[in-house]
């Protein structure tokens, strides 16, 4: 197998601040997004993160950075939105994302420094929009333990549906209500049905909370009847993000027999800004499998290459700030902490799956995980999994406070990186959203 | 309240197709929808359909038949959607529809009439596009009979899950595979667990399905956090279409617990070419009430317009035609028959309760009503209904064929129409798909 030199954990830029130990945005990273100054009318266009700078892709292609494909692919950028740039496929996505290596390494000439530093603009100054025109979004359910924590609440003797461990489970989720990381929300109102009643109340919610899962971005698309095979999902995948599945538990719990959630979930989903290449990942890639004393995958949900680096082993930690860490100026709190690896399906198996039956995926797709819950009880990735239903508060040592599900003011941060040693920490940057009081109250 | 003159049965148009008995499209009609010339390379533009012909709104806006308003709206229907004619809200759409009325109209100017001959296209020349961009399809649950129906297969005591007198229930459909009426689609594979077994199998669908709904358009949306409440909801509804919710019942059953189905819909889902304006049902609106000894409404859900003419009464019917109907020259068989005014939930009522929780709708959103399935057994809207979950042969008198399920080959065909003494015939056409052979087999 070729090295890729953008995998190589000793590769320096020439911006400093790529340097720095610890950023997310190191030259081995390279995520793409859509942004524009704050505040500004300017249009929204690509960037890429580096240290602490965004590369304008517009501005780039204007400066003649680059030629051949990653010129086009830096003008596909130059949009709106990455669609169009996500269309390209693989090819396309290698050779910008390899062109934008060697620009900002720092054995790059100083012509293209030049061209590049003028392109460069302060992640301080930035604001985001969720990067692309989402067309479709689907919601996976791939946590085995998720769904034990989940399952235990509402069935104690039974806790996982028959068809967890052959299906990775999925369902249609709300695309107009996507936002990018930052838009606040406010608290649903909805029906619920309280302890004991027998006649629902309609009310702000009073069970929400967050779900910490990854959202990943469909490339090409494939055509209505055409399901795409396990071992050709990854030329369909750009990258991935933070996803935070705002989930209102109460008008979920009341609304989803027989047809799942709706409403419980509809009224926001927030995404991180930078989008993480599959190919940025590929050192991070590890070995797939079910337990031995489980069921294996049917045939078309089984490939060697899915078996053997089918995960991916991205770190995960969910964090609370509440308006008392703000008025005392003290860091949040962490909830939990866990890995993607820990996942019962890999991604390919979602793809397979989500196809098979010849519905088409169209480029820009959202597709996220389901909430990621490691194995242990910390590692739950919701809070109705910490706080067992609401029956057990969760102490934040920052405030004193107490917390069983959240309440306004409340600002919930997904933070997400790959880390291990001979390779360069991969960063995913930051996915908060916080809370306002529902309207009318 | 003023007579608007479009509703006057007495009214003929210049066009004698438009005023033989029976026709869909009289002049009191005149549906929206997108079409060129079949196997042309014509760009798809907006048609209002009239008799036999098709207005072509982009040829009229430029011929110069209307001004003001009315030419701001056709001008908005050249777009290979209707996404920016239902962005401009109801006073626009009465405009445009009033302006084709007259201009229609036997007493029209004969320079009109000129005008206007040379922008119609034949009905049978033309094909159709889905109508909008739908950014975002959702399917509602809200005939009680087909949850009545549907729930006793499989939880005979216990049919009706507690929510669904006090929620019009939903869940969010796949937006991508929306396809217009004669689109074929393949019978799709995926996971069922046969009767008895254990371990799931993979194959094409044994248990395909249909589902007799209507469909509605979103014109002008609402800002996420902003709910739409009951009053106001005619003011974001464009129009009524037929739909059909083709679905696997084998892959649906086995896939669905607990978040709903998913690939069980997801590989095709069908709709008429032509919307039916609300304001060409506006004499065929009906009153609304739950049964006195059944839950009332929660008051957010309850408004003195929505009781008084909340309903619509669409006569529908589902139509089959098999390969050997074909062979043999002869008409469709009806399996069913019924009418949307037995609807346990109005259009406004889905849409106060989608946005309730401030899900932000967007121009051009798909809504659809759920089954429709009337009171006695001959009215059920889908085949697993009539064949009590595929326990009881239909019979085909057409062919002497029996039907538990649709098989290869097999056409279905929608068809909904609003008749009565004093009003003149407001027709939706037909919604029909071809089922073909599964990919592989």
């Amino acid at each position: 197998m070729k090295l890729n030199p953008t995998h190589d954990p000793q590769a320096r830029s020439w911006l400093a601040a790529a340097n720095v130990e610890g950023t997310d945005f190191p030259i081995q990273n390279l995520p793409f997004g859509v942004f524009r100054r704050a505040g500004s009318n300017e249009a929204f266009r690509g960037g890429m993160a580096i240290g602490d700078q965004i590369v304008d892709l517009a501005a780039a292609a204007r400066a003649g950075v680059f030629d051949g494909l990653p010129q086009l692919a830096a003008q596909a950028c130059s949009e709106s939105t990455l669609n169009a740039f996500l269309a390209m496929g693989p090819v396309a996505w290698r050779a910008l994302r390899q062109a934008l290596f060697a620009a900002l390494h720092r054995d790059a000439d100083a012509q293209t420094v030049g061209l590049l530093h003028g392109c460069l603009v302060p992640q301080a100054e930035a604001e985001h929009a969720v990067p692309t025109r989402i067309a479709n979004y689907t919601d996976f359910y791939t946590s085995i333990h998720h769904a034990r924590n989940v399952g235990r609440i509402v069935r104690p003797d039974d806790p996982l549906t028959p068809n967890f461990q052959w299906i990775p489970i999925a369902y249609h989720g709300r695309a107009s209500s996507v936002v990018v990381s930052g838009t606040p929300f406010h608290r649903p109102m909805g029906q619920a049905l309280p302890p004991s009643a027998v006649v629902p109340v309609v009310g702000p919610c009073a069970r929400l909370d967050y779900e910490l899962e990854l959202g990943f971005y469909i490339g090409p698309g494939n055509a209505m009847g055409e399901p795409i095979p396990l071992d050709k999902v990854e030329d369909h995948i750009f990258g991935i993000c933070l996803l935070n599945d705002w989930s209102a538990r109460d008008h979920q719990f009341w609304e989803m027999a027989p047809l799942g959630p709706f409403l419980g979930k509809n009224f926001c989903t927030s995404v991180s800004p930078w989008v993480v290449t599959m190919e940025a990942l590929a050192p991070y890639r590890v070995p797939f499998a079910h337990p031995a004393d489980e069921p294996q995958p049917l045939a078309y949900l089984d490939a060697a290459a899915n078996r053997d680096h089918g995960g991916v082993d991205v770190q995960l930690e969910v964090l609370l700030e509440t308006a008392q860490h703000r008025a005392k100026g003290v860091a949040p709190d962490r909830l939990s902490a866990t890995s993607f690896r820990h996942q019962y399906w890999t991604i390919a198996q979602m793809v397979t799956q989500h196809t098979v039956g010849g519905c088409n995926l169209q480029s820009g797709d959202l597709l996220g995980t389901g909430t990621i819950s490691g194995p242990t009880a910390p590692e739950a990735g919701a809070i109705v999994e910490l706080s067992r239903g609401g029956t057990v508060a969760i102490n934040l040592p920052g405030t004193g406070e107490e917390r069983r599900f959240l309440e306004d003011g409340d600002n919930v941060i997904l933070r997400g990186w790959c880390e291990k040693p001979g390779a360069a920490r991969i960063g995913f940057g930051r996915c908060e959203g916080l809370v306002l009081p529902a309207v009318g109250t």
